[in-house]
């Protein structure tokens, strides 16, 4: 791992180890995705953006390229991970697209598809895949994002006329930034309490159509529009309230839980609260999606401000011929390379979990813990690439300057379109919370009802095998972080085996003194001396537990980097991804090295040698960064960045002008007096 | 320090004293300051805000309430301080019109005012005031920003027609993201290269009509318009590109360096570079202006976001009758409370600012040290305002979920509008680069010009007594620094003296020891056995040198925090205040914590203790989030955000229904069970 990089690597062997399994849907998007009218247009206006959007779904639609997910008797080619690679490259294009398309072949199609039943796939699931059914995916609520199981809208079944009554009890029931629900919708996957015989079966799902063949909303509901957001001004984001609707029995998509004439409730799963898991756990796909979509538009950002960096000169230096290219600054390097290594390893993260839903939703039985720990993998993916989207397209706007601020510059519509990423399709704090929870063993059993708080005591003495499971790589991992010798101190920051057992034994520490923290807390709650609200118990601990599980999903995310790189057999390429992964492994232990140093982990002495080997890694990794970016293989008709059409031309006019005005006369500054003017 | 909080502070003594010097400009603002325009209208297109805008730019000039900062003999009143104020506080009303204003009567006039003479006051100041005449502030050109001596664009004089001949060489040297450009400027001051008798004597600007009556532009002068922007798309940002444009010669705005009829060049400031930067030292308001805005609107993205999470609630606990508030979350109020704490550092940072600039603009004799002083001082606390409020703003836009993505809650225009702030009235990388320079002694006068690389030895074995200077609490400060034991492991955390003695260490040992490496650097480069580049000296060093002017940027707001409270008269304002400033301190010092732990000033144990301190902190400040939020005093009518209007009866609304429906039936998950939905 410390041989030297070579001179140059060709990135083509690089975009062929990240292109990975669904490689064939990569290219098919990237050789025939092109359309006039793909790209965001700047400055149009939000009902141009909804009727462009619009226009292009229908295209997309007719292409097939949306039906891979869908079964194979209906036209689809039962393709999971295809159909959410497919999202993942339209997220290069248009944001306002793949969401459009997330929710009608993801949500609205993969609900009806995963909670429906045959009835409902013969009845819809083609006209769903031919965009001539547009729908709603209608599960939030103004009063409820995160929480669904206290949804208020209920659906309560009447044997009588053996139908259900749709009802929005109050404003704060109303669905609310529902896509597809402004304009293009005609029915809504509707989320619900289901009601009958006197008792609430909680959460299910009816096809409920909203507009009729003219457009108009249906008898008794009412749809409201979100109006402008800050980005995705494509997606008519809307909100529908329902008044004691009207919906016939075989309209409930009754996979899970079934209403017969006479109201009698059945189900498969018996209890509760582990049958609404699962329907959600059926859902997961949009998850992964937007994961691998914010992943995209950091991809593109990267690509952007990368070749930028590479063209754009400024501010002098002593000796120097021409100013100071952006990107041989230090600062530059050290605001650009960590957050392209972090990309790269959440790209192998990604791949790792699409493959592993792909085969989890494929297998013929379901099998609930490989479902439980998808859902958790995808939970906790997605909150870090979406946060590491949003930071890294931040940093790319702001190193591009007054450029990149125009919108015919990319940036802005990267940013705009991608912020509502952290919190839709669950919140992310909200996330890491259940990813936390995933991860304390027992604690789940012991606080999962009311009763739980404080009586039961914590079965949790450790942490189970299965937090630290492997990863993709496991027999190579476990061997690389046995063979660190016991003095960690001496070890050479660049052994994979030290940086992996550095996170490993943060996750593993931070893990057991919360669930220690929490015992203590319960213990307490339940003295009868000085009581304490469970509420409390939890509340003072959850920064702790939030913690648990960041330092997991960075663990998980290195394993993933390393078992990709086990995958590549081109050697330059091999090299280039493992110093980049160096660079992963020790900025993530840089950006949190006073844990290491307050658990005894890292001393200062290395903790300042730690600081010292980022650097060097960014000065070695400086000639590659554009072969980095390159390997995206973005095509340049999706880049849509004037300055990267214009700024090469500008220099050279300005390097042959100096010359020919006599140098010396206008260069002026150096890169060491830097002084900074006022603005426009 | 660590007496108890009083129950309740009433807001009005904190605002009291927030609004310290110029508070009657504030207080006139908020009572008089309305207008159905004001504003941003969501979903209006470019040209619609444009035309807004302008038209409120027009009322305001009529108002007066812009011209405070213009000399009495114009109209003004000679008020610098007032006038930055003033524009701060159109600041939370719509940041287009501020930034609208900031260029009008900030830049073009400013400009006018600080580098033209008697004759250019006479004819143009009034027009300007009165927006009769709108202008353009024409310094960054496309290929140059941050780095003003490096202008390309030449302004040559010709003594046989008495004028200069102003041009564009090249695309790279077009004047870009000019405001007021696009649409509406008739003049503008342009910056160029001033070169006569064959000599180029450096950057000077001229006032150059750009448009004649009819709006047209002036013959030689090709007008671009910069397009739909991330934000702030109410201004009219342009281009200018000159083709050989004559300009007469009493054009030149000639205070600091004069051509005569014959072409002979003058200036009482003999040296190029010290004319150069006291004539941009003249145009600091713009950059304090920013920094002050891009506070208010950080204020009143905490205003909603506090008042939202004091009526939202979300997740059931066991034994609580309501789901949960927000504000009632640890980690809310760790993303909220810290923030908020900062924005009063700021606050206290911002007004010392103002009033410093307001008493050296006022001075009868220029004082070239002070100015200097203030620069760097502007400079470092327009980077940590504005980066403040983009961290802030955007913390906030993620803390209100999908209602914070929806136009109608504000949050978006605030970051978008804002977004442009960390790069524009200087980058801010680059600004900490030049309070870094500030603080290096001698390195300056070594490092001045190219020759002083390796070859001059370095003067400066110790920091200045200046780099400690103490700011307006100095005898105060001093005492409490001074009465910190010797052993800083036994000092209570919340010893305001230790506090100030951590971030003084800090800032003191991070600068000694870079320029302990740059002089170590510079003895490598001239010596002739290895030869390094002199970029690759100070290049190595970069991220060091950086850290140093945050450090020093850290102290100086520290210091002001604790100037306000000791300006604080009101027991229970003081009392609450104390402990925001305790929050700020712990909260910056455990940000950086891994650097105490590397350098000795922590201990593993105390750093923990630290962290439990702030959590400790957050809780105690929870029952004061509201009253924090309330002292900012933001009129209603300003904050158009439908959230604060709606939640609250939503929430009723909920609580009613519930309860008359049968609490336990609908309440179904707990706080401790938390799941989350797929999106929409």
């Amino acid at each position: 791992m410390t041989t030297s990089l070579p001179h140059a690597v060709d990135p083509r062997a690089l975009t062929g180890v990240l292109d990975g399994r669904w490689s064939h849907v990569r290219r098919d998007a990237r050789e025939n995705l092109h359309d006039p009218e793909l790209l965001p247009v700047y400055g149009e206006s939000m009902a141009e953006a909804r009727q462009r959007v619009t226009r292009m779904a229908r295209k997309i639609a007719d292409s097939g390229r949306v039906s891979l997910g869908f079964p194979k008797e209906y036209g689809g080619e039962g393709d999971v991970g295809g159909s959410v690679t497919a999202i993942e490259m339209l997220a290069f294009t248009d944001l306002s697209l793949m969401v459009k398309a997330g929710v009608q072949w993801g949500l609205f199609g993969g609900a009806v598809q995963a909670l429906g039943t045959q009835r409902h796939h013969d009845a819809y699931l083609r006209d769903i895949m031919s965009f001539e059914l547009p729908g709603c995916f209608a599960m939030t609520e103004t009063g409820h994002g995160s929480d669904v199981q206290q949804l208020r809208t209920t659906c309560t079944y009447d044997p009588a006329t053996q139908t259900f009554d749709l009802h929005t009890p109050h404003e704060a029931a109303r669905k609310d930034y529902i896509g597809n629900a402004a304009k293009d919708g005609r029915m809504a996957v509707v989320f619900a309490q289901l009601v009958t015989q006197g008792t609430n079966h909680g959460v299910h799902a009816w096809l409920v159509p909203i507009r009729d063949e003219q457009g108009d909303p249906m008898p008794g509901v009412t749809i409201g529009d979100d109006g402008p957001k800050a980005g995705l001004n494509g997606v008519d984001n809307g909100r529908l309230t329902f008044d004691h609707v009207p919906v016939p029995r075989d309209m409930l998509l009754d996979r899970y839980g079934q209403v017969a004439p006479d109201g009698t409730y059945t189900s498969d799963i018996e209890n509760e609260t582990r049958r609404f898991f699962t329907m959600l756990g059926t859902l997961v796909r949009g998850r992964v999606s937007v994961g691998g979509s914010a992943a995209a538009a950091a991809k593109l950002a990267l690509d952007i401000v990368v070749r930028y960096g590479d063209t754009r000169r400024q501010f002098s230096a002593p000796g120097a011929d021409r100013e100071i290219l952006l990107n041989d600054y230090l600062v530059h390097q050290r605001k650009l390379l960590p957050a392209l290594a972090t990309t790269y390893a959440l790209h192998f993260a990604q791949e790792e979990l699409v493959g592993t839903m792909h085969d989890v939703q494929a297998a013929e039985e379901l099998d609930e813990g490989a479902q439980r720990e998808l859902e958790s993998r995808a939970a906790g993916l997605k909150a870090a690439q979406t946060w590491h989207a949003t930071r890294t397209i931040q940093m790319c706007r702001e190193a591009c300057g007054g450029a990149g601020y125009l919108q015919e510059n990319r940036l802005p519509h990267l940013k705009a379109d991608t912020d509502v990423f952290t919190t839709f399709e669950g919140d992310n704090t909200v996330l890491l919370q259940l990813v936390a929870k995933g991860l304390l063993t027992g604690y789940r059993d012991a606080f999962g009802s009311l009763d739980g708080w404080g009586k039961v005591g914590f079965v949790a003495d450790m942490v189970r095998e299965t937090v630290l499971e492997r990863t993709a790589a496991r027999g190579l991992i476990a061997r690389l972080v046995d063979a660190v010798p016991g003095r960690d101190d001496e070890v050479p920051l660049l052994d994979r085996g030290w940086q992996l057992k550095m996170l490993e034994d943060r996750e593993k520490h931070v893990l057991e003194s919360a669930i220690r923290r929490l015992r203590g807390g319960a213990e307490a709650a339940s003295s009868p001396a000085r009581p304490v609200r469970p509420f409390d118990v939890f509340n003072d601990v959850q920064d702790h537990v939030l913690r648990a599980a960041q330092a997991h999903i960075d663990r998980i995310v290195l394993e993933a980097f390393v078992a990709g790189i086990e995958r590549t057999t081109d050697a330059d390429a091999r090299a280039l991804l493992d110093r980049v992964c160096d660079l992963y492994a020790l900025s993530t232990i840089e950006a949190d090295r006073a844990w290491f140093l307050e658990h005894g982990r890292l001393t200062p002495t290395r903790a300042k040698a730690l600081i010292a080997a980022v650097n060097a890694l960014v000065k070695e990794l400086r000639p590659h960064m554009v072969t980095l970016v390159d390997a995206f293989a973005i095509p340049e008709e999706w880049k849509g960045a004037a300055i990267l059409r214009e700024e090469d031309d500008r220099q050279e006019a300005m390097a042959t002008h100096d010359v020919a005005a006599g140098d010396a006369e206008l260069r002026r500054g150096t890169a060491t007096s830097v002084e900074v003017p006022p603005g426009q």
